[in-house]
């Protein structure tokens, strides 16, 4: 096998888009297109009674009113999990294209088509709306409250689900003497992904089936919701999706697809545009939870944990979106990562009169490690233990295995990254630098490690299908279902295939673009799945198209199959190491041959029945300037286990990413709401605090490469993990600093201020 | 089987096409694209000295001048055959991108391109050439003689190729006593194609890559074209072909593309168009051979042929393109058709200072039937014989087999449609009643028979690819290398589709437009080959895809797969043609099956190594007026054997197309050119006199359907010899109704009126 893995390979498309070449979702619009805007609920809870579409159908333009009371009642799912036939395993159907009952502040009431974007404005102004308006709710353990307004009818009570687990026996193990009780609640907040390409899509119908081009990561997924929601074989529906300028998760749901297929069945099938403002991005597309979470630790003096209690309660939004699953995933993690004998763990998923959440980079893991994490540290305040040691003794030891997942811990990789992150950050000297400290600017160092599942293997459907088609000069295309988010997997894919064939780097083009008509059938980009789960179908189809290449090439040269290699483009007799010819000239005459033509291609599906868990940790120090309430970030090293590196250079780029919305999530991002009307008050990138690099430090990324035994390229997930454990990380090295815990992220003045005040540290 | 074959489906276009919602590749082009335009030579034979560039780059929104002096020297050919390993077998390239010896009035020898076509014109006008001009020839025998100007400097004497056939010994032959030497001299027209839409491409270049957006009918040849010309990996090009506006074999030929791939590469890959007017179309694209035949028969007095002389000057034009194939195809039709013990047959292609002449419906075989059936009736003429009697007497007979392309008449064809043809004209009723008329109006009736090969072997390689990928729905897209061209072969391909797969032909997704990157290799539109060749493939791709389906059916049932059937999208118990589930509830269950997830696909190569005869004949009749020297046809069938006819609606419309074709070669269609300069006369579509429905008479088109046994759904050839037959059937009802053998087409006035004067008929 040559090696393309392993190389920090240019990314594929890195010139195309340093030039502005590339083509995103609104670059291929034709001008001529029809525009959609949406009117948006200006209550946080209600019904409709009428929308007066008069005045908006006299503007000149104005091509079509459709509102609320219109749409067809199709009740869809949004999330962009694969598909069950097991109708328990199917994802919640809570809306319709338009909802009468409005449930947060930005709901969609009805849709405007124009000739272009003016007039569509005007038009959704000239809406006239009536609404009955019923109370809210924004917090999810109010809305679990007796008397609490009812967001979702088929949801009394507003609880979406609830799930638990339970290990060992609690009652009695807290009877053994001597047990420190150590009690945390940890809030994390409402966040947006802050994608650069606000979700865009366009839809148009040809020979009776619609097609739609969709800024989106699950093309083959969105097909299905689209097929639902109008309530039309799913055959009937095509996705387009090109380039796309980031999702992180937010766009792992069908978003405005449905919609705007509608909306091109109603205009005859002409072309119409859906674009989103930043302000409609932040509300009315998907957040990330915010979650809640209450652990109880018991702990032996010697630093061992005897029993612990965990409950989070997670802010699903006004509809089901990835439901359950995020929060699920979250608590999962929590009896594993630091194993304990007796667990009780109990999670609720509670509809609120605030935005959907759905998946966002992490997907629950960023919050239970934000609550977990500080917890530790909270321990070992507690028992005056060093958070390190407590971290060593307690962390999943070495052949560790989930009964569930079937996940193992093959290597000693805690210890591995802990101390590569130590050593980059020169943690140990600074840990004893900075005990102590007086006066009003301090520092501190702190850490925390992340726990990650690759994939969603056991729980759901892992299948990946990829093509690969020959050239005649040697060169192949390479068709997956799976996704360029711009995470770079078209350029881990190409080294990828390149290996697998035995062809250069250079010869493999990826078809970046998914047409769900010709594309063979993937997921999509979700779960940090898409490397590890694609290797098994890369592979697979490479070694399929790799022997069809040399069957032929016994064809033209009568050797033995078993004596020939595919390597670097050419074919070898092993014997010798001659090069008998080159791929090219095998592919030419096969194609043209006379005698035994054939287009050599490959295709095949991939199941996955394996998971892998991803490990890492992140070293962060601070500086606090107590009387200001201010953190400084100073120094942060994320360290993680994904594996081998497919490409090193991509991957320090994934790690890079991934920190800075750790540090946005830690120190400065949270999506706010008026509580008298539940208005969101900063959905726009000036009161958003994103996080940007003039927050960071330098963003140092190191790796520990453990091969993955299950994994057909030695590889696992590392597309998420970066943004899991930054924030705690932070939120120790603060109370390294000042010795306050802090129990919420963004760690804004706001907090601290209430926080000093409250330790004693500053006065009113 | 179920049985879409055989019904007049309504096309699959049908609707997008009639509203205006098919995409053509205009309709596909960004509004931001620079124009290319291209200056051409007002030479008919030179060499460019100079161009004056300086003026045109002044020119605001000029961006790029290209000269002939600047293009890369690597020589193409532009024929659309396939390629051949064999040098041999290979196109003559004899052109660059732009051409510095310049061999007819339009070659093209400067391109500007520019933000907006304004410029673009304004910067062409700007340029300033300087040519030494050559003497020139434009008549293929003038080409021939000693002295003669040369076009082509690889091809002394002008002469592209020049080829025979021998078969018996004609100097003995000629010994016969008795025998009467019929001999006559046929000129045919240069003709231009005419099709609705005029060649259009546009490139851009993304990842290293060009692509090529083109209205061509041959997508993957197109793309191997486009790499020799640029010197540039095969695989480093991508074709994609939407919806194109007819072809009829100009859009056979690589035309512009490879001039536009090469300027997206001058102008840093961004998006270049390069759009013909309709006068550039007639003359730089491509143009019907003119054919000038002369043929001698020896004829017993019974009727039967002791021997047979054929000669024929193929009018090449400035460049090979097709080349000799045009000719020596029109040349093997000769001593099957009637055949003879005694036969001398000659052809040549010979360079001229005209237009290129490639590929044009009939592939040669139009000339040849006029010549040939021309002859015919004037050996009748000779012999005082019914040429009805003669054709009978000499016409293959059934069981003829052809030992070169091993075709075979299984069916007595040729009396079968005569017969079905002369019913609906009323044929032998009118022959007895326009026996010896007199008077200035008369009438006539007349007959030609054609042959015409199914696609290209054994003379070239024959293979088409497919794939289908089944959805949840049951439906399934179904993609091929050959190109739907207006011909209807997308709803053809789909009703075969159907019946291979066992669905419902509604539930068939042709995915219209080829993209070399994805779409399975096939050459594309021509020699009438796609529904015999195709349907090798789909039968093939169909059966595969079928099996696949069943042994999954098999998976989910336990019932072995040979008690299984197929049929109307629902899998059948074959024993109690029980449903035991819809072909879509196994698509969904393969699809998301957590057992065993499949994405069922199936994709193969078929090569056809065999060819089938088509034949037919059209029956005219015509009233002359012969003091105004002008025909009026007024009735006319075209009676073909075409195998089973896949859908006979489009079958009839597609007869019809070629009749009209054949009106306008018969009576008003030719391109001149001015003597003393080369320049073309009438290269627009109003002085040029293309056959419209103000000059048909109701057109019929009958069928006889002998199944092809070769076939898989014994059909063959029916695209081009609907335009084969009609014209030498309009000469002879002319022929019967004056007592004159006109020599030539198109049979215009001014033809009739020195026919007419020659004959005595009238006087100056």
């Amino acid at each position: 096998m040559s090696t393309s893995v392993g190389q920090s390979k240019v990314r594929v498309d890195a010139y195309d888009k340093a030039a502005g070449r590339a083509k995103y979702t609104d670059d291929l619009c034709d001008k001529s297109a029809l525009i959609a805007k949406i009117l948006h609920s200006t209550i946080a809870h209600g019904l409709v009674k009428s929308v007066d579409t008069s005045a908006a159908e006299q503007i000149p333009g104005v091509v079509k009113v459709i509102t609320c009371l219109d749409v067809p009642d199709y009740k869809f799912p949004t999330a962009g999990h694969p598909w069950s036939t097991d109708p328990a395993h199917q994802d919640v159907a809570d809306r319709l294209l338009l909802n009468r009952h409005v449930r947060y502040y930005g709901d969609d009431v009805a849709v405007v088509v124009a000739e272009d974007e003016v007039a569509a404005m005007q038009g959704v102004r000239a809406l006239k709306v009536e609404y009955e308006e019923y109370p809210f709710v924004l917090d999810a353990q109010e809305a679990m409250a007796d008397g609490a307004p009812q967001v979702q009818e088929d949801f009394p009570g507003n609880i979406l689900a609830h799930t638990s687990i339970r290990k060992g026996d609690l009652e009695k193990a807290l009877q053994e003497p001597g047990l420190i009780k150590v009690e945390g609640w940890y809030d994390t907040p409402t966040v947006q992904h802050c994608h650069i390409e606000n979700h865009v899509c366009f839809a148009s119908m040809e020979a009776g089936r619609i097609t739609v081009v969709s800024s989106t990561q699950i093309p083959h997924i969105i097909r299905r919701v689209v097929g639902q929601a109008l309530g039309i074989p799913w055959g009937k529906v095509r996705i387009v999706k090109p380039y796309i300028g980031g999702g992180f998760g937010n766009k792992q749901d069908a978003l405005y697809e449905p919609l705007c297929a509608y909306l091109t069945t109603q205009v005859g099938g002409r072309l119409v545009k859906l674009e989103c403002t930043r302000e409609e991005t932040f509300v009315s597309n998907r957040v990330r939870h915010a979650i809640r979470t209450h652990i109880i630790s018991w702990v032996r003096s010697d630093g061992t944990l005897a029993a612990r209690k965990f409950e989070a309660f997670s802010n699903q939004g006004a509809y089901a979106s990835h439901g359950h699953g995020v929060v699920a995933k979250g608590m999962g993690a929590f009896p594993q990562l630091y194993p304990c004998d007796n667990v009780e763990c109990d999670c609720w998923s509670v509809f609120t009169n605030r935005p959907a959440a759905g998946a966002m980079r992490g997907y629950g893991i960023p919050q239970a490690m934000f609550a977990g994490e500080c917890h530790i540290d909270d321990i070992c305040l507690s028992l005056g233990m060093d958070p390190l040691e407590f971290r060593r003794r307690n962390l999943m030891p070495v052949g560790y295995v989930d009964g569930f997942s079937k996940n193992e811990l093959y290597d000693d990789t805690f210890n591995q990254c802990l101390e590569r992150g130590m050593e980059v950050i020169d943690y140990q000297r600074k840990w004893k630098a900075y005990q102590n400290q007086t006066g009003p600017v301090r520092r501190g160092v702190g850490m925390a490690v992340f726990w990650y599942n690759t994939a969603v293997w056991p729980i759901s459907l892992e299948s990946s299908s990829c093509r690969m088609v020959l050239n005649q000069d040697g060169s192949l295309q390479f068709q997956t279902g799976e996704t360029e988010i711009g995470q770079g997997c078209d350029t881990a894919y190409t080294q990828m295939v390149a290996d697998a064939v035995g062809v250069p780097f250079e010869d493999v083009h990826v078809i970046s673009s998914q047409d769900t008509d010709v594309t063979p059938f993937g997921t999509g980009a979700y779960a940090s799945r898409q490397t590890y789960i694609g290797g098994f179908s890369i592979m697979q189809t490479g070694l399929l198209l790799r022997q069809r290449i040399l069957n032929y090439a016994h064809e033209l040269t009568r050797m033995p199959v078993a004596t020939l290699d595919l390597s670097d483009g050419r074919i070898i007799r092993k014997g010798d190491g001659r090069v008998l010819m080159t791929l090219g000239e095998l592919a030419t005459e096969a194609l043209y041959s006379t005698t035994n033509s054939q287009h050599l291609t490959a295709e095949s599906t991939a199941q996955i029945k394996s998971n892998a868990y991803s490990f890492g940790c992140s070293i962060a120090e601070v500086e606090v300037d107590i009387p200001m309430c201010k953190v400084k970030l100073l120094n942060m090293v994320n360290v993680h286990d994904c594996g081998r590196l497919i490409n090193p250079a991509l991957a320090e780029a994934q790690v890079h990413g991934g920190m800075s919305m750790a540090i946005g999530y830690g120190l400065s991002e949270e999506l706010k709401f008026d509580p008298k009307t539940g208005k969101p008050l900063n959905n726009n990138l000036l009161d958003y605090k994103l996080s940007t690099c003039m927050d960071h430090p330098d963003l140092e990324a190191r790796f520990v490469e453990n091969l993955e035994p299950t994994s057909p390229y030695g590889t696992k997930s590392l597309g998420e993990p970066p943004a899991c454990s930054g924030a705690p990380a932070i939120r120790n090295a603060v109370l390294q600093a000042t010795g306050v815990a802090v129990d919420r992220c963004p760690i804004t003045p706001h907090v601290l201020f209430e926080a000093f005040k409250e330790a004693g540290l500053i006065t009113d």
